[in-house]
């Protein structure tokens, strides 16, 4: 199906800089934009390929000046990414949906079944559970005892959900995550061993967050593991019993918090990190990756390294750090410097 | 359903301090209790929470003694954390359980099956299994051909063993974790590509051991990768191939270990912990979270950083790798007066 | 089945010093043959065991010259290691295979499904899927929309595959893994919430692709997210989106690649590596295990450290980081005495 510019430019409160008839059906990266498509520019890293680039039609922030001539044609917009991942959305909801309960499901008769909801195939949802309208469940996914699920949440194959746990309004778990599985409890006895403390808490997971593939979030030994509102999780990231995560803070892949951290929102922590146990930490706080945290961390600090300090006394560290060799080389050099001009004096 | 103090205290064997007709329902923690529920004091960092506490009842050890007037009605026992597992324990024994074999289920006719066993929707069981008395296998898990389960042992949804593998009695494996995939094993060959080694050894896991959400144990080359008696693994952890780990060895979330390493009992591992292949690795040896182990670790060591070296170590060389700019500087303007000095010398 | 050395010693064209009509039933390790077991010396470090070993026969290089008497048959071949694996290979041959579509799986009828393919038990394969012939599909998969699978390619229990993802022949993906969620996009709007970005572009799985256990492998933005062929991929690795990985390139456990980062062929990471986005890394690279590559890498370079540098300069500074004590002391001592001096100086 093809969209002419201005019909795209009205969609998007947008203003066309050439041909209004141009036409495109499918979107592309700028950098290797084909005809027939639509792209953005929203780095200027990437202004270059605005010269060069062979789609069709060219998303640009309202402010953009060419300074060459240029073969799209433009629509300028306040935030051309912003728009651009409009247009995305427009394009992906027009793809078919899955839509209803499949027969080869197994929906406990006790479960609460919203309006407008799929449930796939070989899903399990156990006894008691209550499941919100429009909420996707693809399939073999397994919702267990009382769990309960908002509105509009999406639970792509495999996702696992333990009892009791609540699932908040328009959440998205992808494939492998695991909600509410054990928190690492465990108390040394006399003789080595361990004894498990059962974990009889649940998670609550708020309104618009999205979990990645694989990740996983243990219950709380008592109370609630607690994701607040909007947070993003990348995947494999383990989130352990007790912990709270803050408003919209997002974690890139595989990093960990271990049990009963607390952390504030607006933060960003990159990929790999390590968050130490019982600790606390303030909001809009940025972790670089691999970093290890251990102690308390105050608003708005910026962290790297394992462990963790200031990432500005970090890099300045790390740069004498290779170059070691030859520091210690001076030291030595100036000793002994030192040492034959004490001997040279009377 | 209400517990009264003295029956909770007759069942501990515990002292009561206060009322012993005070009831309680519920479980809570310290810091936040509530009226109607039953605490415990163990960390003794947690002190002042006595003296805050809203909880009806608290347990604490038997050599505690309050420093001012409290609200609670306390019931001393010789380990109040050990002693309030054990309520959690009864309390969670007190919930339904899974029960039967659930006809859609697919069991090969094949397979020996226990007493009391729960077999949950859409679990698979191959040739020749072997699953004994009271195991609960819940729904879509994968029991390979020949595989063993011991008596006791829990498999939570989704979790994957392959062929051949033998687990012991009262295990648990959360959900999506995968015991027995092929180890990483390739030969290179002349045109840069690789040749796979085919992975024809199992998985033994021995009993007690639990493994938290989404780890992998890969089966042995040949032989058997093995984890022994109380191991406690925490999620997303990796385990290689013919790797073996000691009894009660416990391990964080994340940590890898690499192919062929043997690793002793009663360790302590932290997270994201990287050990080396075909190294081994004494007992009693603790490894700080995010260290990289590279070469033979003995008994009792304590090790931190990558690659790590002895925690006290670690930690001095740390503190003075925050410092580093300072050192340089000092370091710098002492060869300046130096210089200086000799300049001005005749 | 018992083989004789003779006939082993044609199958892999090599050569007998011993009994011809020595036989083995089975395989070993060097270090644990046991009677009636071939085995094989490959690393020369395992050379004392030749001397020790039960084992019946061992496969050994042909330039390999006993020191001392042996009591095995031994078979020179061109290499030991290889030959070994093929006759590993050819014992997993000829072990039962699974086969066949199995009445218990979920096959839209819009799926082409080549010559002998095994669905196993809850499989569901999407509307539009393309499934090559001899593909092993084991239970518990889920294929979706239009995803395309190559001849002979094995998918293990538990596999996710969204949409529209291309895997090429001859793959192999461990259970658990996830192929195509979406990559991890998000735009910042004005009150600190994230508006997500469709992921709309798929993944591309070349031929000789084997991906262990939990991994993810997510859906480029637009555009593909590329594994070359050969690739070998350990368990627990993030493959964000639009990242391409070069042919024979392999990467040990947990390790992480961020979004749109370019890997060059025959590269090799250890386990727990992290490769930051929008980087390039070029061909013939070695990543130690629990490094943190910044930026882009040349052709051949050898890096460890968080961050990487050459891996030469990494080691000479890290021994000087665990004397950074001693070598702060040996500066202080230096600066004491140089003011001594100048004091005692006229």
């Amino acid at each position: 199906m093809n969209f002419k510019a201005s019909v795209i430019a009205e969609f998007l409160k947008g203003e066309i800089v050439g041909n209004p008839d141009a036409e495109v059906n499918n979107v592309s990266k700028i950098e290797d934009g084909q005809p027939g498509t639509i792209a953005f520019l929203g780095n200027p890293k990437y202004e270059k390929y605005v010269y060069e680039t062979r789609a069709t039609i060219l998303l640009v922030n309202k402010d953009f000046k060419p300074e060459k001539e240029i073969s799209p044609t433009l629509i300028k917009v306040d935030n051309a990414y912003e728009s651009f991942a409009s247009l995305l959305e427009l394009y992906q909801q027009g793809k078919p949906q899955k839509t209803g309960i499949r027969p080869l499901s197994s929906i406990d008769e006790s479960v609460k079944i919203g309006e407008n909801v799929y449930v796939g195939e070989y899903s399990v949802i156990e006894q008691g559970a209550k499941i919100g309208n429009n909420v996707k469940i693809y399939p073999q996914v397994y919702i267990g005892d009382g769990v309960e699920i908002g509105e509009g949440s999406i639970l792509y194959p495999g996702v696992k959900v333990y009892e009791g746990c609540k699932i908040g309004r328009n959440c998205v778990f992808h494939s492998g995550t695991i909600i509410g599985a054990d928190g690492f409890g465990f108390a040394p006895s006399a003789n080595n061993d361990y004894k498990k403390i059962p974990q009889i808490g649940i998670v609550i997971i708020e309104d618009f967050v999205e979990i990645g593939a694989n990740c996983c979030v243990d219950r709380a030994t008592m109370g609630a593991t607690i994701i607040r509102k909007g947070v993003k999780l990348d995947n494999l990231i383990q989130v352990a019993h007790n912990v709270e995560i803050g408003e919209n803070t997002v974690m890139a892949a595989q990093t960990g918090i271990a049990g009963s951290a607390k952390i504030g929102k607006n933060n960003m922590f990159g990929g790999q990190v390590a968050i130490n146990g019982h600790i606390k930490i303030g909001d809009n706080v940025k972790i670089g990756a691999q970093s290890g945290v251990l102690s308390d961390v105050k608003d708005g600090e910026m962290l790297q390294g394992s462990s963790a300090i200031p990432f500005k006394n970090f890099w300045k560290s790390h740069v004498i750090f290779t170059k070691l060799p030859e520091m210690r080389q001076q030291l030595n050099q100036l000793e002994r410097e030192f040492k034959d001009l004490k001997k040279s004096m009377p």
